[in-house]
């Protein structure tokens, strides 16, 4: 992988540090242009702090990245996020026309990509982006690990 | 199905008729207190004037409704759509523990209830409403059918 795909995911990572800090289930994610890699957004979960159930990272940066393009289609635009996107923000990413999507931490009991219902390989999903997982997965499985642990 | 659904599923074709007055996909939803009967918000389709894949009418209305109550989650709170809702949509409204979902024109297409990846079905899905398909039925999707009709 290129070195510039781990330098994003370092940004979803933080991202994700920041959100656990807000007391935010620790998820993060960075949209960018993969023609200029031009960060387009940034963003962690921020369900609780906006009562909003759909407030997660995925889902604000998509639509903070749509909102920077003035488009609501992102052509040749890619995704890292810290973990395995739930059904939800898959379908997201696919009306959105995301081209890539790389995760870190698969996530067998939320995930909607490799798990429950693989968004993805539906017959009714339009637009299904290449998928890369596996990346940084243990820095984002120890985050999230870390903090469920302490609010048990 | 008692009188007061019927209107509600009115007010949610209103919300659909007014999309496609501003050239959006004809889709309307509204939010309802379960106990209280009070509206808790109404909202249509405003993918293209938001730029925003992820405004669809279930969307902005599950927002607008966990804005007013002041919680990310809906308790005894049902949800009156046009269209069976896509996968995104179906997805927030487990999120929002939505009690009741009815719907008036199923989709074949782009459904996530009773097509494509049945979410509410899924082993990963921890809370499905109640889902009462079917309401004004031929009514939402003639709406869609004009619709799509003029555009070609």
């Amino acid at each position: 992988m290129a070195r510039a795909s781990l330098n994003y995911m370092e940004m979803a990572l933080e991202q994700a540090r920041l959100a656990a800090d807000r007391g935010e289930v620790p998820v993060g994610a960075v949209v960018v242009d993969g023609q200029s890699n031009e960060i387009l957004a940034a963003a962690g979960n921020r369900v609780l702090e906006l009562k909003d159930p759909t407030a997660h990272a995925e889902m604000l940066a998509i639509r903070q990245a749509t909102r920077k393009t003035g488009s609501e289609r992102l052509v040749d635009v890619d995704i890292y996020v810290t973990l395995e996107p739930c059904p939800m923000c898959a379908t997201a990413m696919s009306f959105a026309r995301i081209r890539r999507l790389y995760y870190g931490a698969s996530d067998a009991k939320g995930g909607g990509v490799e798990h429950g219902p693989r968004i993805f390989s539906q017959e009714t999903c339009h637009h299904a982006p290449e998928v890369i997982g596996g990346i940084n997965e243990t820095v984002a499985a120890s985050l999230l690990r870390d903090f469920f642990s302490e609010r048990r």
